[in-house]
C-alpha cells in the first residue's frame, strides 16, 4: 500500500478538516495516511469519523510542535526539530511514506522538504506549481513563490518539470510552454526573461511557444507558464484579490435596487458555478517540484475536500513515479554547474 | 492659454477618436490643442466637428510619419525623425506646448519624451503610473512598464512621484504608500523589495505603510503602490485579462438556461456599472512620471472620452505646476549619483 505522510497540524483548519480530508482520501483510494502531530488529539479526531475507515489504513506518528504562520521558517525549523512538518518530511525521507502533504506554513514546508529530500539531480531550485483556470481549461503556473530570485537556467528547469506535471496531473500529451513576459517578442521583457527565452528556444526538451503576456494568462494559449517565484506569486495573488473584489462590487451593484435583487439570486448561482471552475480545492494543492520527494502544498484555508484532493494528488504522483520521470527528463537539459 | 500637444496619429483609434476627444477637451476647458500629424487629413477631421469649437483653440503641426505598434522604438525614432510622437514631444521641449499626450506606441512615447525632455533632477528612471479601482476608491500603481529593471533607489523615487501625483490628480492629502511584495514582513520579498523597504522606512519623504501583498492591491489599503516596471506590467495586464475572462465565463453561465437568461439581462446592467468603476477611460491615461515634461500616455484603444479625460489630465498637470512640485519633493530624497 502507498502511504501518504500528512502534516495533521498544518494550516488554519488543522487538525479538524485536515484529518477529515485525509480520511476521506484513504476511504476512497488504495492508500493509507500517516497522521503526524500530537497522537492523542489526532486519535480523538479520527474516532469521531471512525465509520467506514479501516484501521489498517491509518497510522499515527508523534510530533509535539507546530510552526506558526508568522514564524521565520529557518529559525523555527532549527528551534523545533519535532515540528509536525519536519517529522512528516523525515518519514518520507526514510521511506516510511511515499509522499508528503501539508497545508501549513509554505516557506517552512519548502525548507523542510528541501532539507529532508534534497534536490533532484539537475534541478537547482524548487518551484511551486499552481493550477489556474483558463478559457481553455486548467493550466499550470510556476513558480508561484518557492524561488524568489531566479536565473535563466532555473526557468528552463521549471519548464521541464511543469511539462511532466501537466502530463501526469492533467493528462496532456504535449503541453504548450509559455514564458511569462511583458511583450510577445523575444526581445521584450527583462534580462531574466530575455535570456530564458534564448535557452527555451535553443532546446527541444519542451514544446516552447514563446512569451505569454500577462493579459493572455487566462486565455488558454499556454498549458504551462513559467516565471520567477516573485512574479508568479504576484500574478496568482493579485488574481485572487481581484476575484474577491469583483464579487463584492457585483453584489453591491446587484442589491442596490429591487429589480436588481431578482437578478442577484440568479447571478449568485452563476457566480457559484464560475467559482467552482476557479476553485483551488478542485485541485487540492500545488506540488513543490524539484525536491527529490513528492511534496504537495495545500492552501492555508484548506477545506476537507481540498485536503482529500491534495492527498489523492500525492497518491497519483507516487503511483505514477513522478520523481523518476522528472529525473529522466531533466537529465536531457541539465548542464554541469559552473 | 495652456496648449496641449496631441500626437493625433498615435493609437488604434487615431486620428478619428483622438481628434474628437482632443476637441471635446478644448471645448470644455480653458486649453488649446496642437494636433500633430498630416495636417490636411487632420483639418478634414476637425471640419466634420466644427460646431462649437473656436478656431483659436486648435493649431496644426505637420508630421509625416507614424511609429507602428510593432516597431522597435529606438530604431523607429532614429529612422523617422518626423514621426508624430517625436514632433509633438519637441513642441513641448521648445515651450510651444505645455504637455504631451499620445495613445500610440508606449515604448516610443517613453523614449521620445525622455529624449526631448530629459529627466527631472534627482530621478533616474521614468515610471508609468496607472490608476486602478479598489474597494476604497482609485489607487495609483507604478511603474507599470516604463522601467523594467529597477534598483531600490528607483522605487523610492517612484514613491515620491506617485505621492505628488495622488495629491494633484486624486486630491489626496497624505497618500498611503505601499511596496508591492510577496509578504507583509520587511524581510519578505526579493533583494529589490527588501532593500527598497529599508530605504522607504528610513526616510520621511512619503507616508510609507509597508509591504502590500498582491492579494490586497484591490482592497484599498494603499493609495500608491510601487514596484518595478516588469512586476507592475504583469500585475496590471493579468488583471485586465482576468476581468475579460470572468465576464465571458459569467455570460456563458448565465445563458445556459432560460431562467438564467432573465438574470443575464440584469447582470449585464450590473456588470456595465461595475466596469465603469474599473474603466480606464474615466481617468483617460497614465502619466509618465520622472521625465522633465508633462507626458500622458493613453490606452492604445482609447475612446474619444478617454482622450478627452487624458487631455484634461494634461491640462491639470500643467496648471498645477506638476513638474516643479515633483522637483521640489524629490530634492528631499535625492542622493548624488555614485
Amino acid at each position: 500500500m502507498i502511504w501518504i505522510a500528512v502534516d495533521a497540524m498544518g494550516g488554519d483548519t488543522a487538525p479538524g478538516l485536515v484529518v477529515d480530508g485525509a480520511l476521506a482520501a484513504a476511504r476512497h483510494l488504495d492508500l493509507g495516511v500517516v497522521l503526524v502531530g500530537p497522537v492523542s488529539r489526532l486519535e480523538a479526531q479520527v474516532e469521531r469519523h471512525a465509520i467506514g475507515i479501516e484501521a489498517s489504513k491509518v497510522r499515527f506518528v508523534e510530533a509535539g510542535a507546530v510552526i506558526d504562520m508568522v514564524e521565520s521558517p529557518s529559525a523555527a525549523l532549527r528551534r523545533k526539530p519535532n515540528a509536525s512538518i519536519k517529522v512528516a518530511a523525515d518519514l518520507v525521507a526514510r521511506g516510511e511514506a511515499a509522499a508528503l502533504f501539508s497545508a501549513g506554513h509554505t516557506g517552512a514546508t519548502v525548507m523542510a522538504a528541501h532539507g529532508s529530500f534534497g534536490m533532484i539531480a539537475g534541478v537547482d531550485r524548487p518551484a511551486l506549481a499552481a493550477t489556474i483556470p483558463t478559457k481553455g481549461g486548467p493550466a499550470i503556473l510556476l513558480d508561484v513563490g518557492a524561488s524568489v530570485e531566479c536565473r535563466p537556467a532555473h526557468l528552463l528547469q521549471f519548464a521541464v518539470m511543469g511539462s511532466v506535471y501537466a502530463r501526469v496531473a492533467l493528462g496532456m500529451d504535449e503541453p504548450r510552454v509559455g514564458l511569462l513576459s511583458i511583450g510577445e517578442e523575444a526581445t521584450k521583457g527583462n534580462d531574466l526573461t530575455r535570456e530564458a527565452h534564448r535557452l527555451l528556444t535553443g532546446g527541444t526538451a519542451v514544446n516552447f511557444i514563446g512569451n505569454i503576456e500577462a493579459r493572455d494568462v487566462y486565455s488558454g494559449d499556454a498549458d504551462v507558464i513559467v516565471c520567477d517565484g516573485f512574479t508568479g506569486n504576484v500574478a496568482l495573488k493579485i488574481s485572487e484579490g481581484l476575484v474577491e473584489t469583483i464579487e463584492s462590487l457585483l453584489r453591491e451593484e446587484l442589491s442596490s435596487t429591487i429589480t436588481m435583487r431578482v437578478g442577484s439570486l440568479l447571478t449568485q448561482r452563476a457566480m457559484r458555478h464560475f467559482k467552482r471552475r476557479v476553485d483551488y480545492s478542485e485541485y487540492g494543492g500545488a506540488p513543490l517540484l524539484g525536491v527529490a520527494g513528492i511534496t504537495i502544498v495545500g492552501h492555508g484555508r484548506s477545506s476537507a475536500k481540498a485536503v482529500r484532493n491534495a492527498v489523492a494528488m500525492a497518491y497519483r504522483f507516487a503511483s505514477g513515479q513522478f520523481i523518476q520521470r522528472v529525473e529522466r527528463e531533466i537529465a536531457v537539459v541539465a548542464v554541469p554547474h559552473q
